[in-house]
């Protein structure tokens, strides 16, 4: 194979065949995997999870940020951190992609391997998907189903009382994309931590999971549109009001140094940047102290940034106390 | 409303719980369905069938052409004609959808109009899916997760001495689709079959699911990509040759009225044009007889169109008795 081939040159059926050598055979629950009209998968006695995420180019993403493995990566890493969010097992991916027919074939080839690499992680089998031409933009499309926990972690399963937590940190991906915005090299050797935090984020799968299971758990919900944004969801469909604690946030490290640097705010980041695919969930003060053993025993942090309390809406209480409502915006309407 | 909002003017949110209206309260096997993090639906203890289709403007639509609901109709159609050539049953669907901020939201609410429509007919659940901006192509993707048969039809069981078989008719589609190219009016009233044949095919979920309770049944697949083209699939995955008779071809009425008019060769629609959703099937002569019966009772016409044989390949078998092998190609390159 010559590296610059592009799709014209190989066809949507040269190219499923190259994809079908890099998915490699399928696991014993898939009788069929790529190449027929279905994918035929094992079922499962108890419910199902079905999520679907869709990326577009220019919109969600830059090729010229993004390796293709990453870009891969990234597409499936959304759809597992929704069934992540239900607590639940993810099980089989298929993904649909559109193409321009000028990409290079090897660009394409990392996009799945990207893919199949965090699959193979989670022991997802990718069993099909869609392969079409484009006339513009690239779109991928990811499709999971999982199977679901006893109890589904919903967001409107906040309660009055409960405490608000999230895993790892928070502001690393709105800070890594601010530095890909004003030029920065996704390959600058500074700010490596930050960039790939934005361009490959890791799904908290199995912290979904474990969380899911123990007592006294409430809500739960993937940061994909931000801190803010996601406590309005769980707010409205939990009926309930919702309060963050800024000074309790863990702000990723190495944002909050690009923010001294930059003489910037990182709180901003923290609450109002998305794509972090850190999970939020709520549950009783004694949920919050198992949570916290729990997930200690895979070094993961998870952190009291907040609590549920009866009313609506989403507010801050900041370092000095004072307390301020937020509107479900983004955060250019932030003062 | 306004009629003549665009998505910038109500969000995405605003779309998503209109969305939620268009597809009223789930059935009983959906317990979570448009809104959260995933859909949670009942599983099966059997096989699951899932399949996706991506529809992109410019390359498989143009909006001017369409109705709403007829996009929807026909991106849904897609994925349930992939579950009809397994012979299995649809279940649930979810619907991943790229838009321009500057569309009507009316235009959009008619494209789910049309697919829950159609689900509704096929009592498949539409439960969930992504709406997000796109800055210029407007992208479709359906996915459809359904129970298999008992024995889900590959494209790999054609066996030599099968007769191969296609339900309905063919070359309509192909024809509707001339007719649009060259300008005629989706709403010309000579031609309103044909080109609602292209615009709204509607998938054999039914013929499908019936076709593969025969006993003796073989290879099954939907013509999607033309006659010759899946000919050429079911050839390759099961190591035989496959002879279509050119006299044979049921040919869609309107579209053999149109080729004389025009003083055109129906066959070439009939052999290359896609998006019939019409199902190819092999099968035993017994499988044959019996097919036919069965379908009957539906008023639904299956036909035998030629063989499978020891070998490899696709040839066509002309009225004048000669024989001609096919490449796996377009209508543009056949003589």
């Amino acid at each position: 194979m010559n590296p610059r081939d592009t799709l014209r040159e190989v066809g949507e059926f040269g190219l499923i065949s190259r994809i079908a050598r890099i998915v490699g055979r399928p696991g014993e629950r898939v009788s069929l995997g790529i190449g027929d009209d279905c994918a035929v998968v094992q079922g499962s006695a108890g419910q199902l999870l079905i999520t679907t995420d869709m990326m577009v180019e220019g919109i969600h993403f830059r090729l010229d940020w993004y390796e293709g493995s990453q870009l891969g990566h990234k597409a499936l890493a959304a759809s597992l951190s929704d069934v992540a969010a239900m607590g639940g097992v993810p099980r089989y991916a298929l993904i649909s992609i559109a193409l321009r027919e000028a990409l290079p074939v090897s660009l394409i080839e990392e996009i799945y391997r990207g893919m199949v690499a965090l699959s193979k992680h989670f022991q997802v089998e990718l069993v099909g998907g869609d392969t079409v031409r484009s006339p513009d933009v690239v779109v991928l499309d990811v499709v999971v189903v999982g199977e679901a926990p006893r109890h589904p972690r919903q967001r409107s399963q906040a309660r009055e009382g409960h405490l608000l937590m999230v895993t790892g940190s928070l502001g690393g991906s709105a800070a890594g994309l601010q530095l890909l915005e004003q030029g920065t090299s996704p390959h600058d050797h500074r700010w490596t931590e930050l960039i790939k935090r934005h361009l490959q984020p890791w799904p908290r799968v199995r912290e979904g999971r474990e969380l899911a299971s123990l007592s006294g758990v409430g809500a739960m919900i993937d940061i994909s549109d931000g801190l803010v944004r996601e406590c309005h969801h769980l707010a409205a469909a939990s009926e309930v009001a919702v309060e963050i604690w800024a000074d309790h946030l863990p702000l990723h490290p190495a944002a909050a140094e690009l923010a001294r640097q930059w003489n910037a705010d990182p709180l901003r980041w923290a609450l109002f940047g998305g794509e972090e695919y850190e999970l939020l969930v709520t549950g009783t003060p004694s949920f919050a102290r198992q949570a916290e053993r729990l997930l200690a025993r895979h070094n993961v942090p998870i952190t009291t940034i907040g609590r549920v309390l009866r009313g609506s809406g989403v507010r801050v209480r900041k370092e000095d106390g004072s307390i301020e409502p937020i509107p479900p915006v983004g955060w250019e309407h932030f003062r």
